[in-house]
C-alpha cells in the first residue's frame, strides 16, 4: 500500500503516510504545561503507529487564553521534551509541535484584528515564532509546524479580508509578507535541515475569502521561503462564527467550521480538491514539497485512492484517529475490520465549541482516552434486526450483543437501491436503535448491523433487513 | 463537438447542449407583464443560438414583490405567448419559463418561513404551480421549469433547516413532500409529453445545510415523481444573507450567494462536482434524466471537458451569455475568438443586490442589452504595453486601440511561471490600465492585451511584457 511507504522530509523520515493533524484537546491547564492527560493522549497516538503526529497548537507568545499548551519560554520545554522522548520510544512515527500566534478575543464579542496591530507588534511575531521553533529543536521534536490556518493571526494576514493598507495587506504578496517573515525567521533559527511545515486553509469558506486559486500561490510562496511541507485545511473562521452571549466568539461554529470538520452530511473526502489543486500547481512549478490532505478521510480505500491519484502525498486523519488511534497499525496488519470507525457525529467538535475537553462520542462514557485492549474474542449475539418505517424514516432495532470485555458499539451498514453495502454510522452502547432520516420513497434500503468490542473485534453480521419508506 | 449535439427531452428537442439558465433581469415592471425591455433581452438570447433559454422566474401566485414577471393568471399570457413565438421565429432553441413561489419578506428584516405556513397555504402551492404550468402549455412554451433552488419556497422545504414537525418537514422524505406534490400536480396539468424541469441546489452552502449527498436523493425522488431534467445550482440562501438597514433581506449577499454565482476569485467550473455527483448517482440507479451544470463555465474547452467526462448533459451559462448572447453561434462557427468574454466581475450580481436592472459591466455604458454588430473589421493599434511593479502588484498600461465602429474593451492574458497564457480578465473602454494584485514574489508573470470591438473582432495581440513583483 502507498499508505505505508516511507517519506523523507529533510532530516525527518516518516515510516508511513498517515498524519495526526493538530487537534485541540483542552486537556492542558491554563498554565501551558504538559500534564498527564496530554501525555496519555499523545502517547496513545504514537503507539497507534501514525507516521507523523502533530501536537496540538501551542502558543509562541504569552497572551492569556483558555487551556492551551505553550512553547513561549524555556520553562515549558521539560514536559515537552519528556513527551517527545516517550512518543519516540513507544511508536515508529515522528513528532512535531504546531506553534501558533493568536489575537485577543473578549467575552464581550470584541476581537482584535490584524488591522489593529502596530508595526512593532507585527515585528515581534516572527521573533516569537523563531524562538518557539528553536525550543522545538531543543525539545527533540523532529520538525515544527507553523499554524497559518483558520482564525489565527497568520491566517488572518493571508486572508482576502485583510484590510491593512500598509506593507502587510492589500495585495496577495503583502498579505503574505508576515507569514513569509515568520518562515524566514524560523528557518534561520532551526537551521537548514530541520523540517518546517505549514498548515493553512486551501479555501477560507467565507464571503469574499480566498479560494484554491490563491491557495496555490500561497503554498508556492511559503515553500520558496523555506517551508518543507504544506498541510491543507479549510474554513474555521471568525467571520461567520455564531455569537453566543457571554462567550468569546469561537471560529468553528459557522459554515466555515462545518467545512473545517465536515460532519455526517458531507461526502467522504469533501475537501480533497484543495490539496489536489495545490499539489498540481506546485508540481507544475517544479516544487516537490509534500502536501497533506485532510477532511473526512476515513477508509484505507479512500486514502489509497487519494495517494494513487496524486491528490496528496500524506493523509491527515484527525477524528478517525481520535476514535481509534490504532487505525495505522491495524490497517498495516490488514485488519481494517478491527478499526473503531469515526461516525462524524462531531460530538468532539461540539464539546470543543462548549469549551469542554475533547473526547470521542464513541469512547466509553467518561473516558478521557480511547480504550486500549488486545482482546481477540468478538462479541456474540443472536443477529436479530428489525426495521420499521414511519414518518418518512426507517427505524432499526436490534438485540444487544454480549462480549467478554464489553460491547463497545454497533456499526450500521446500508445498501441503497441495488448498490453495495456501505457503513453509514456507529452507535455506542447501550443504544440498540437507529433512525435513518435521509431515506426517500422509491428506493429499497437494506441494512445490517455489526457489534464491536473495545478492541474492535466484530461480531457476525446481523441478518439483513429491507425497508421502503412511504411519504 | 458534444456541445452541438441535439438532445431530446420528451416532446422537446434541443438543437445543442447550451442553456441560458433563468437569470433575474429586473427589467419587468411590478405589474408582471412582458414589456419591450424583457422582450429585447430574450429575443437577443434566442437569436444567439442557445439550445434552451429559460425565462427568468415568474410568479405562480399573486404576492406582492418588486419587478417580476407573472404567470399567475390568464391576463399574463398574451405577452408571454407573443415573446415565445418571437423567440421561436428568431432562433433555433427551445424556450421554457421558470415558475416560482416565494414567501413574504419585509423591509423590517422579517421574513415568512416555511414553519409559518398553514396546511391550507401549503395545499394551495401545488395548485398554483399546476395552473401556471398549464398556462405555460397554452403560451406555446416548450416545457416548464420549477424553481426549487436558492431561498424560495420549495427550496426552503427541501432544506435541511426546514424545521416543520408535521408531514412537510423533519425527514428528507417529508422535506420532499411538497416539492413532490408540486411535480405531481404539474404533471397532471401538462400531460405526459410536456417537459418538466427542476432547478435546485446541489449544495445549500450554509451552516447545517444539505450537501450533494442528499441532493442526489432529491434529484432521484423528483425525477421519479415526474421531472424530466434537473438543473443544478448552489447556495443563494437567506440564512447567511447580509442585512442592510431599510431593505428586505436579499439571498445572494452572503457566502452562499458567492457560491451561487462564483466570481473572479473562484476557479472555473467551481461547482461542477455537484452535477457530477448527482448524475453519477442517477445513472447508477438507472435514471437517464439529463443534468444541467452551471457555475463559472465559460470556454468551449471546459464545456466539452465536462460533457466528455460525463459530469453533465447540458451546460448552463448565465453570465457568459449575458456578456455575449451570441456565444453559441460564434462557437458553433468555430469563432470563440469573437466571443465577448465574461470577466466575472459580478457587477450584474451587485446591480441585482441593489435592486437595479441587471446589465453586464462589459456592455457600453447605459446599454440595456448586449451590442449586436455584424462588423468584421478588427480594432487597430500600436500594440504598446508597459508593466510596472509596486506594492506587491503588477500594473499594466497600454495605448488605446481604434476601431471603425468603436473599441469595446480589452482582454488581459497572463502566463504564470512557465505555464501557458490564460485570459484572466476584461477591461471595458475607456480604461487602459490593469492592476494584478494576486501576484507573488518568485514567479515570473507575462502579459499581453488584446482589444476587441462591439462584434468581438480581436485586434492583434500587444507585445508581451514580463514582470516580477517584490514584496
Amino acid at each position: 500500500m502507498k499508505l505505508f511507504q516511507p517519506l523523507t522530509i529533510r532530516s525527518m523520515t516518516l515510516p508511513n503516510r498517515l498524519v495526526v493533524p493538530a487537534m485541540v484537546t483542552r486537556l492542558s491547564g491554563e498554565d501551558g504545561f504538559v500534564n498527564n492527560d496530554i501525555r496519555d493522549r499523545y502517547m496513545r497516538f504514537a503507539k497507534g503507529g501514525a507516521g507523523l503526529v502533530v501536537l496540538e497548537a501551542m502558543a509562541v507568545h504569552g497572551s492569556r487564553s483558555g487551556p492551551l499548551l505553550r512553547l513561549s519560554g524555556d520553562e515549558f520545554m521539560a514536559g515537552l521534551r519528556d513527551l517527545c522522548a516517550g512518543m519516540h520510544d513507544i511508536g515508529p512515527g515522528r513528532v512535531v509541535p504546531q506553534i501558533i500566534h493568536f489575537l485577543k478575543i473578549a467575552r464581550s464579542g470584541w476581537r482584535q484584528k490584524v488591522e489593529d496591530l502596530s508595526i512593532a507588534e507585527i515585528h515581534a511575531i516572527p521573533h516569537a515564532y523563531a524562538a518557539a521553533a528553536e525550543r522545538s529543536v531543543r525539545c527533540g521534536f523532529d520538525g515544527v509546524e507553523l499554524h497559518m490556518a483558520h482564525a489565527y493571526t497568520l491566517s488572518s494576514f493571508l486572508s482576502r479580508l485583510n484590510r491593512r493598507r500598509d506593507d502587510y495587506g492589500g495585495t496577495l504578496e503583502r498579505r503574505l509578507r508576515l507569514p513569509v517573515e515568520v518562515v524566514v525567521a524560523v528557518r534561520a533559527a532551526v537551521g537548514d535541515q530541520y523540517p518546517i511545515g505549514v498548515r493553512f486553509d486551501g479555501e477560507e469558506c467565507i464571503k469574499g475569502g480566498y479560494t484554491v486559486a490563491e491557495a496555490q500561490l500561497i503554498a508556492y510562496r511559503l515553500v520558496r521561503a523555506g517551508v518543507d511541507y504544506v498541510s491543507i485545511s479549510a474554513g474555521g473562521k471568525f467571520e461567520d462564527a455564531v455569537p453566543r452571549a457571554g462567550e468569546p466568539l469561537y471560529p468553528y461554529t459557522g459554515y466555515s467550521g462545518d467545512r473545517c470538520m465536515p460532519g455526517k452530511s458531507w461526502p467522504d473526502g469533501a475537501n480533497r480538491y484543495l490539496p489536489a489543486g495545490i499539489k498540481s500547481f506546485l508540481r507544475k512549478q517544479g516544487v516537490a514539497a509534500p502536501v497533506i490532505a485532510t477532511g473526512k478521510i476515513n477508509t484505507p480505500e479512500l486514502a489509497e485512492e487519494i495517494l494513487g491519484a496524486g491528490d496528496a502525498d500524506l493523509i491527515g486523519m484527525a477524528r478517525p484517529l481520535l476514535a481509534d488511534p490504532d487505525w495505522p497499525r491495524k490497517v498495516q496488519a490488514g485488519r481494517f475490520d478491527k478499526v473503531i470507525r469515526c461516525c462524524y457525529a462531531n460530538v468532539c467538535k461540539a464539546r470543543d465549541e462548549r469549551f469542554q475537553t475533547v473526547a470521542c462520542f464513541l469512547w466509553p462514557k467518561g473516558s478521557k482516552q480511547a480504550p486500549d485492549s488486545e482482546d481477540i474474542v468478538p462479541p456474540q449475539w443472536d443477529r436479530q434486526l428489525a426495521a420499521s418505517t414511519q414518518q418518512g424514516r426507517v427505524s432499526l432495532k436490534w438485540s444487544a450483543a454480549t462480549d467478554n470485555e464489553g460491547v463497545y458499539g454497533y456499526d450500521i451498514w446500508r445498501a441503497v437501491g441495488g448498490e453495495k453495502f456501505e457503513r453509514i454510522d456507529a452507535i455506542p452502547v447501550p443504544v440498540t436503535t437507529y433512525h435513518d432520516t435521509a431515506t426517500i420513497k422509491g428506493l429499497a434500503y437494506r441494512y445490517f448491523v455489526q457489534a464491536y468490542d473495545l478492541a474492535g473485534n466484530r461480531s457476525e453480521r446481523s441478518f439483513v433487513v429491507e425497508a421502503r419508506v412511504e411519504s
